[in-house]
């Protein structure tokens, strides 16, 4: 015991005095290791062109865990597994589709010319279907829910279009999606509340394309679950304009529909701790993505990410002290049930963790880490901002986690951290059907990975 | 006179007070213009698209200087005019061509069957042709210039190909180019010396696909100049594992040559200063392009960000206290005679230049400002950060400036600054056939100008 005290006092002089250097040298290897002999990008390759989207519940989903845990065994992951949990298992169910009636002076007359226009649309996920008739029915622009309001007498048996603009002025352009989101998850029930039988909604993005975006909405069991779509941003504007022009009436078929709950899994990968095998961090993204992508950025990136971690630090010969749990969050899109059923087998094992972080914002070029977590390991934190900037997070930041490790959080209280990439990108292809594996740079892929391993690395070192 | 005294100490005092808050409420005013009504995104498909590659010399580059002229009419300037400088003309002459025969061996017997395939090249800029009936060698594999000196021997009337690679460790991918740049710019001589009669150089790119990066070359007229063209990355990695495996020969074929020099003109506009008129401030990025691409990020976007901020002051009714030019340089790629007349006539006018900004890294998203210039002008710069950071420059760096504006720096001693985007994406396309508008992010185009139309409202405001 004596000899050991001496060991550990040793080891601390040794530490303080090279600490320095030898951090910075094993966070260039790890970083060297990534950029040279980088996998994460071939991974997201298979991942998104043979595999493809993974929805919960989808046959795509299933191939994606049994490739998850395979790739973390050969990845080099002490133990590999699924952990089982009931998913939620939305479908599309068919092909969206969307109808613009509309009208046009004649040139020479006063008369009206009848015009149709295919809308690009897409179902909001969880959303009804409009049964196999569609409905059809004029379209009332509202631009806000504001609006909606001083025209909830005109809505019945309409269809509401929430025209609510993405924000360009915010510099985070999470800040815009925060803002318009709420058109998107709560605009169908507050239709529905005075009486429409659709909504279409701007698609929450300031793309310079055509594509429309899902996304998950929600309703309020209060009123009527009505269809619900997203449309394309040019479209948008031209419904917009024809509606002030000559009116729109739209139809619409959607064909989305609940199954059964069924089984899906989080896939999970160890590097047992050789000092403190019990405390153990985190790292993770989500597996899952929307039906309409490839889920590249959204959340193929920070799959990739997460395994490229445990292979260079398996490669490197790295051995942890603490257990290192590298983690592919199930259904983050459509019901976080993944996220919640990490943190609660944690919890009923008396699981210790000390922190977990995610990257769940697209591949692009690190900027920030986030973190949050008490003052003292907040400066803690900030202390190793001189080793970790030199590889693109310039900023350490307050504030952060990600929707799969929330629950760890709010349970055992664990900290939490997230890789924040460059965000001017993401809303231009998130949850749309251009979130492609060709929408990724390699670098900038394997760059949030270098920055998400160099926290890792010095939590793994000195704890937090 | 004593009046005027009054006013400006009555100005100090109330610029004191309510600085901070005037000076982020107008950036904040400068940024919600450009991301809400910027024309930059429009103006560069316009530039890239209608007129395109536009080197020196070219029918591109007299479009595209009418075309700046006359945006900087339209965007507000006061006035607006063409510099005249000389400028080289060199042209490609042709199409580049080159084959590779090689050969393999047959299936069942030990002879050797000889095969042909096309190889991915772009003859260097500045470079001579080969003659019409090109070339034809064994190719010598050189990984560094370490090993030509060794085989310095074994290269006369071959043709040496530079497969030294893009150090994929660096952070900053400018740190790889300038590693690697000098097998482009000194390499043919280094060859020649020895009695190669061609060169090829692996190109400066760490890019996942096969197209080549042309870019200049310089001659050293010690030694005969021959042909020299980029291979592309995947054609590379073919190349060297195939010269060791078989040995290859290869045909090349290009037409590169330079006609007089002729009449180019650097695009200036000019917003007049109302307090300082000879106090001036210049920025700017550079017309030309190579003649293999659309020159969209190099630089389309640094002449569509000068010309947006114009527009942006001028649209916001700012009265400049200091004169602000904004200026289109002319061949910054081949001769950087625009940057050179530029400062030439500011000194043999006595002209007092207190600033100059480039943007020429790409119109990706910006990260830093850099600044090259005194101690008490870096402190000045260093305390505008909390005014610039929240818009993307979140660092500003010691050492920065410009191809075209480093002759002004180094004739008038004029401090200098760049504005540094992320520079990961940049050499997948710098120079190469794929620096095309759609690489371009519209948002991160217009963020760098954002970033730096904040500075330019410092200094603007309160001198350098």
């Amino acid at each position: 015991m004596r000899k050991l005290f001496l060991a550990m006092i040793a080891g601390l002089l040794l530490q303080t005095a090279g600490a320095q250097t030898t951090d910075s040298a094993w966070i260039k290897k790890i970083s060297d290791e990534i950029l040279t002999n980088g996998k994460a990008y071939e991974n997201l390759r298979h991942l998104t062109k043979k595999i493809g989207a993974r929805l919960a519940g989808s046959s795509g989903m299933v191939k994606a865990e049994q490739w998850g845990v395979d790739l973390m065994k050969r990845s080099g992951a002490d133990q590999a597994w699924l952990q089982e949990c009931m998913v939620p298992h939305w479908i599309r169910g068919g092909t969206d589709f969307a109808q613009a009636s509309y009208s046009v002076p004649a040139s020479k007359t006063k008369n009206m010319i009848p015009q149709k226009k295919g809308l690009d649309i897409v179902a909001l996920g969880n959303s009804v279907g409009s049964g196999p008739k569609g409905i059809n029915a004029s379209v009332v622009l509202v631009n806000s829910f504001e609006e909606l309001e001083a025209k909830k007498d005109q809505v019945k048996g309409k269809i509401v279009f929430y025209n609510y603009k993405f924000n360009d002025t915010y510099i985070s352009t999470f800040n815009a999606y925060r803002d318009a989101g709420q058109y998107r998850g709560a605009g169908p029930s507050r239709a529905a509340k005075y009486g429409a039988i659709g909504v279409i909604v701007r698609s929450m993005s300031h793309a310079v394309d055509n594509n429309p975006h899902t996304g998950a909405t929600r309703y309020d069991s209060a009123y009527a679950k009505i269809p619900a779509v997203a449309i394309g941003l040019r479209d948008a504007d031209w419904l917009s304009e024809q509606i002030q022009k000559s009116g729109v009436t739209v139809t619409l078929k959607t064909n989305g529909t609940f199954l059964p709950d069924t089984i899906g899994h989080n896939v999970i990968g160890e590097l047992k701790g050789s000092e403190f095998p019990d405390q153990i961090i985190t790292v993770g993204g989500h597996l899952d993505s929307w039906d309409n992508c490839e889920g590249a950025h959204d959340d193929g990136a920070g799959c990739v990410q997460t395994i490229e971690i445990l292979r260079t630090l398996k490669a490197l010969g790295y051995t942890p002290k603490r257990t290192i749990r590298f983690v592919l969050f199930a259904n983050e899109e459509n019901g976080l049930r993944g996220g919640a059923k990490y943190a609660e087998e944690a919890a009923a094992k008396g699981e210790k963790h000390i922190l977990a972080i995610e990257s769940d914002a697209g591949g692009f070029t690190p900027r920030a880490l986030g973190f949050t977590g008490s003052d003292e390991q907040y400066a803690k934190f900030l202390s190793w901002k001189p080793l970790i900037a030199p590889y693109g997070c310039t900023e350490l930041v307050k504030g952060g986690g990600g929707a799969d490790i929330g629950p760890l959080n709010r349970t055992l209280k664990t900290p939490m951290a997230s890789l924040n990439p460059d965000t001017q990108r993401y809303f231009d292809i998130h949850h749309a059907r251009s979130d492609v594996f060709e929408a990724v740079n390699k670098r900038e892929l394997e760059l949030g990975a270098v920055n998400m391993a160099a926290l890792i690395y010095l939590v793994d070192k000195y704890g937090l």
